[in-house]
């Protein structure tokens, strides 16, 4: 499953049963973290989400709302006697913060904890299967989007024509990487005879706080999902643009220009009590929006 | 009104809908905050409590579970467009953290913060009514408990007295301080003619985190109320003993011994689900125990 689970849609202010900025991104039964407001680790009890399956946690910026609940998770995973790593990327003063934190509070961590400075934009992460980046977007202060990726996955191999062909088990590596296979007696196996692509490879981007920001584009262009905030309506884009937010309309003209597959909408002011206007305001741009909902799961 | 509500009645990891510790003292429409742990300003939105009467705020010691939640409160008040002065007061380093965190999100303060540093026991804030002191308790860190006493409250003055006697209202001041009044013609009106006593003052007494230690009975003798911490039932003294925790018979213990007229219990570890056998443990001991509910308000 490559899916994102939202815990807070909030801007700054907490409101209406609203919390601050936290996702969970899950991809193979691991959980990265984006971005952790206060209450984050209280959001994941309420939506069953297992602490312990976070690996990787990357904060977008220094604005409080987007990591208040970091401190507090790194020490309740200590209390729970957590044993694997756990990576935290962020600014550079963030690691400052945390460290400090753990020191006055004389913390003994039972697990290895790698706090890592973001220098700029690039790669922060990857495994056999998925790649997580980041890029700047265009805030009050150093902030940076996330892009998460899969990697270009391995050809299928179709098992009848493995029998048909006689092919042995030493071809499959090839194969699955898209080669062509040479038989002991010379004969070659091409590879579109006995393997089928797989899906293309799925991606997710989270714009963390920014303005509207067409040099985003590039690093969200054909996205499966992009999540881009929308802080006020478009009544309001003078105000959204004097504090470096947008509007829900804002939002929905990115993520038109960059054709992407989904948009999924956030980081709600605290003065809207009902949510239905952003809806409607971006759906009239990009249909395929919706709003990021509390607890709810989003496949990518 | 002089009365504790209980907004997280949890030890440092958040469970069973329990939340790290945070209570609200009120007296005469202000608000004391006591301990900030992480979602703090989430609870004050759920039980209704006015975060702009919030004048001052004492943290006991800098464990996150009892102060994660204050950089969040300071940074809603100023988007609030708060105006009031507030005072936050605890252990040396908590200046440096919150100052750190203004810092690095470029915060612009629309209100008069200012952080003081607690430099041992004492007299932290009084005015005309009310005193807020506080004394050292037995933490794996440096720790401190908090005293709210009313001051001496004037005397009352009899209405009818004061007629029978034809007192000007040049003498009232006197005799609300307890003195006697001489009148033009040399005759003096004892106070006891014309004033009664008022209630006696009142004091509440917080005592953070702490083992069981008899040396903070002095400053909690013959309290009104007094909050003290059970993580732990008894049979875990030894657990407790080696957190630097109590458990719900020793903080008993301690209010039979101090001779308080009521007793509180929070803290509770997250390892307990139910928490009557905390009731019943203490009652065994001080009848007169009620467990610490969030959302419950205590007179005092």
């Amino acid at each position: 499953m490559f899916a994102v689970t939202i815990l807070g849609n909030n801007s700054a202010v907490p409101a209406f049963d609203r919390h601050p900025t936290s996702q969970v991104v899950t991809y193979q039964g691991n959980h990265y973290l984006v971005d952790c407001g206060e209450g984050t680790q209280i959001q994941l009890i309420r939506y069953k989400i297992r602490r312990s399956r976070i690996t990787h946690i990357f904060i977008s910026h220094l604005h409080g709302d987007h990591y208040f609940g970091l401190a507090g998770l790194i020490n309740t995973l200590s209390l729970l006697n957590h044993r694997q790593e756990l990576h935290v990327f962020g600014p550079a003063p963030l690691r400052e913060i945390i460290e400090m934190q753990l020191t006055v509070a004389d913390a003994r961590m039972c697990y290895p904890l790698y706090l890592h400075h973001i220098n700029g934009p690039g790669i922060l992460f990857e495994n056999e299967f998925l790649r997580v980046s980041c890029f700047r977007t265009l805030h009050r202060i150093e902030c940076y989007g996330f892009c998460f990726e899969e990697k270009k996955p391995p050809r299928k191999l179709i098992s009848e024509k493995l029998q048909q062909y006689n092919l042995p088990f030493s071809a499959y590596e090839k194969l699955k990487q898209g080669l062509d296979f040479q038989m002991e007696d010379g004969t070659i196996i091409k590879n579109e005879w006995v393997t089928r692509p797989s899906a293309p490879p799925r991606k997710y981007a989270y714009c963390a706080d920014t303005k509207y920001d067409e040099s985003l584009i590039p690093h969200i262009r054909h996205a499966d999902l992009v999540y881009h905030e929308a802080t006020y309506l478009d009544n309001f884009r003078e105000v959204a643009e004097s504090r470096f937010h947008s509007t829900a309309r804002q939002a929905a003209e990115l993520a038109k220009k960059a054709e992407v597959k989904k948009l999924l909408i956030g980081h709600f002011s605290s003065k809207y009590d009902s949510l239905e206007a952003f809806e409607s305001e971006a759906r009239e741009v990009f249909p395929n929006t919706e709003l990021a909902l509390e607890g709810v799961c989003y496949l990518i």
